[in-house]
């Protein structure tokens, strides 16, 4: 038998489930194009690509296609809505071994509070293309301003952000990421992102949130060969600062022939900028493979040479850091001995950092 | 032209082609359950499951079909062969967002030097069933001891080391773990290895190479909820330590009702025996969500609550450690929140570390 008061409380909690349902369903979407995008090289024909196609055009074929993938590219807004959903259409499936669907395909929502970034929640890809989902709900509703990073090893057709219908949904008045200092990153599949657990956690948007820069990633997986069309595309990419860690992919032969021809390029054209030389991470299984070992130290050896002829000849605004020095010495900081897990991001994050200030405090 | 020292190159080259070729192809595999296997609760019916079925029988269904997966348990041999192979036939494919295929179907290679477990290199599984992989090739001869952690979110029918033809292959003479000394931890999904990149960054693995200890790993997905049945199979399994981290799943009413019991049933039966209780992970979004920031914060009440009356009642070897001293405070430990990455497992492990160890001296 009912009671009058558990009557009483049914009908208040069937209310309360049709006010959520009603709070659910009345979720306004906004296109991300219209709020600040951060950590672009420069406008493109598609917003959430890294390189614009006819720029994109003279280099190799696989850097094309992977400067089509948002990896490094974040969505700036601020609101007082307690819910943020997302909608995304990816443009393809992606399988890959050595990372998560967060991390590929998925989205890494922060919030600007007491002065840093903080982490709220992902964006969790189901299977397939068109994506929808509630990041996080129950917040309360002082304005706040967020930040969306893009997948890592994807690209995004479409994105739009849910908010609550009466909710105000705007650029931030006063952007937590100063687009004014930009540090450039030219690198492989480990600038890319590969593999970090979610977008967030790639070097490049670590360093973002711990400098407060515009830290734009050009990392392609596989590549990052420093061919000279690179070297020329980089030149016009406004930078107070260029790391170069794209030394895991070229042969030793090819580190010889062409790093100092794209330094001395990047230099020539760009004397005023410093430029942060990283040597590739020794991959773990060079410590038992010994072909991959030998090979792993000579392309150092080769980079270390170019650096070395370059600091010769005078160049300046040149800085170099050691394999050594970048993701401790455990052997336990990547997910496959070449691709770094969160722990060897936060470490070579840590690493650079230091490098990273004292070129732009010299710069500016 | 070629000269005659060019010729005498190319049919050098070519025969070692030749060579390299018929090395590939004369491997020989060895069944797995043939060498060693530490992390096993006990002898199971099939030898890659963590419980065995007739004892996992009164258990939750979903706890039953867990206790298949084969999370912490690893394969343990020496052999001087220089190249290492793998033959795995999964259960099923599995799509988990915030897991890599490595961490939930894949293989990771661990060798002692040094008087140290040192990362080799890990079995990366192809979509599908059937997988087949060359883990490492070209180490020098010397014989070596190592270990191959099985996956975290699936099952093994199957499993075959291959190593060269003429190559030894046996269980270690004198194993590196220590099956004699026993750690088991109950727990969640974060104790089962979500989301660690690999199988052997679960914190439980973690545990066992820093220690030498056999560290058994009873994680449960999505349960872990303190049932009767789970204490009774606890008290069987012979331990010199227990570790309970399983708050993160019950309700604040379930731990409320259940770990008082839990725990009183399991020190009944092995007085002796130390348990470490674990506060649960303080999810990240519920430092934005406020229900879910409530709900943790009252289940670690009632957890804390617990501890608090079992102390009162004389209740000794009993440790407890609170979610502020687990993964950090910077927000960056989880790839969703709520699973650690290798960041998070890195930490909960140097936390935990000290509590075991003092643990264990008590014991012995």
């Amino acid at each position: 038998m009912k009671t009058p008061a558990l009557k009483t409380l049914i009908a208040v909690n069937m209310l309360l489930l049709c006010v959520n349902a009603f709070a659910q369903n009345n979720i306004r979407y906004v296109k991300a194009e219209t709020l600040t995008l951060i950590g672009k090289a420069k406008k493109t024909d598609s917003c959430f690509q890294r390189i614009d196609s006819a720029e994109a055009a003279p280099m190799p074929m696989a850097v094309r296609s992977l400067a089509k993938q948002s990896a490094g590219i974040a969505v700036l807004f601020e609101t007082n809505s307690t819910t943020i959903r997302a909608k995304w259409k990816l443009s393809g499936e992606v399988y890959l071994s050595n990372m998560t669907p967060i991390a590929h395909s998925g989205l890494d929502l922060y919030c600007f509070r007491n002065n840093k970034w903080q982490y709220v929640n992902v964006g969790k890809p189901a299977k397939g293309i068109d994506q929808e989902q509630r990041i996080i709900e129950n917040m309360d509703n002082s304005t706040k301003q967020f930040m969306i990073y893009l997948p890592l090893y994807n690209s995004i057709n479409d994105l739009q952000i849910g908010v609550e219908e009466n909710a105000i949904i705007k650029s931030p008045a006063h952007a937590a990421v100063d687009t004014t200092l930009r540090v450039v990153v030219y690198g492989s599949s480990i600038v890319q992102g590969a593999s970090a657990s979610r977008p967030g956690m790639a070097y490049p948007a670590i360093l973002q949130r711990r400098t407060g820069y515009d830290v734009i990633n050009l990392g392609f997986s596989g590549n990052a060969k420093m061919e000279k069309e690179l070297a020329e595309y980089l030149a016009t990419v406004p930078a107070d600062c260029y790391v170069l860690d794209c030394i895991p992919n070229p042969s030793p032969e090819e580190i010889n022939e062409r790093s100092y021809p794209f330094i001395k390029l990047l230099c020539g054209k760009k004397p005023n900028t410093p430029i942060i030389l990283v040597e590739t991470v020794f991959r773990e299984n060079g410590n038992w493979d010994q072909k991959v070992g030998q090979r792993i130290t000579r392309q150092n050896e080769e980079i270390r040479k170019t650096y070395n002829r370059l600091i010769k000849e005078g160049v300046k605004n040149i800085y170099y850091i050691e394999t050594t020095k970048l993701i401790g010495n455990d052997h336990e900081a990547t997910v496959d001995g070449v691709h770094l897990s969160d722990l060897g991001f936060t470490r070579i994050a840590d690493a650079l950092l230091p490098l990273i200030e004292q070129a732009m405090k010299k710069h500016k």
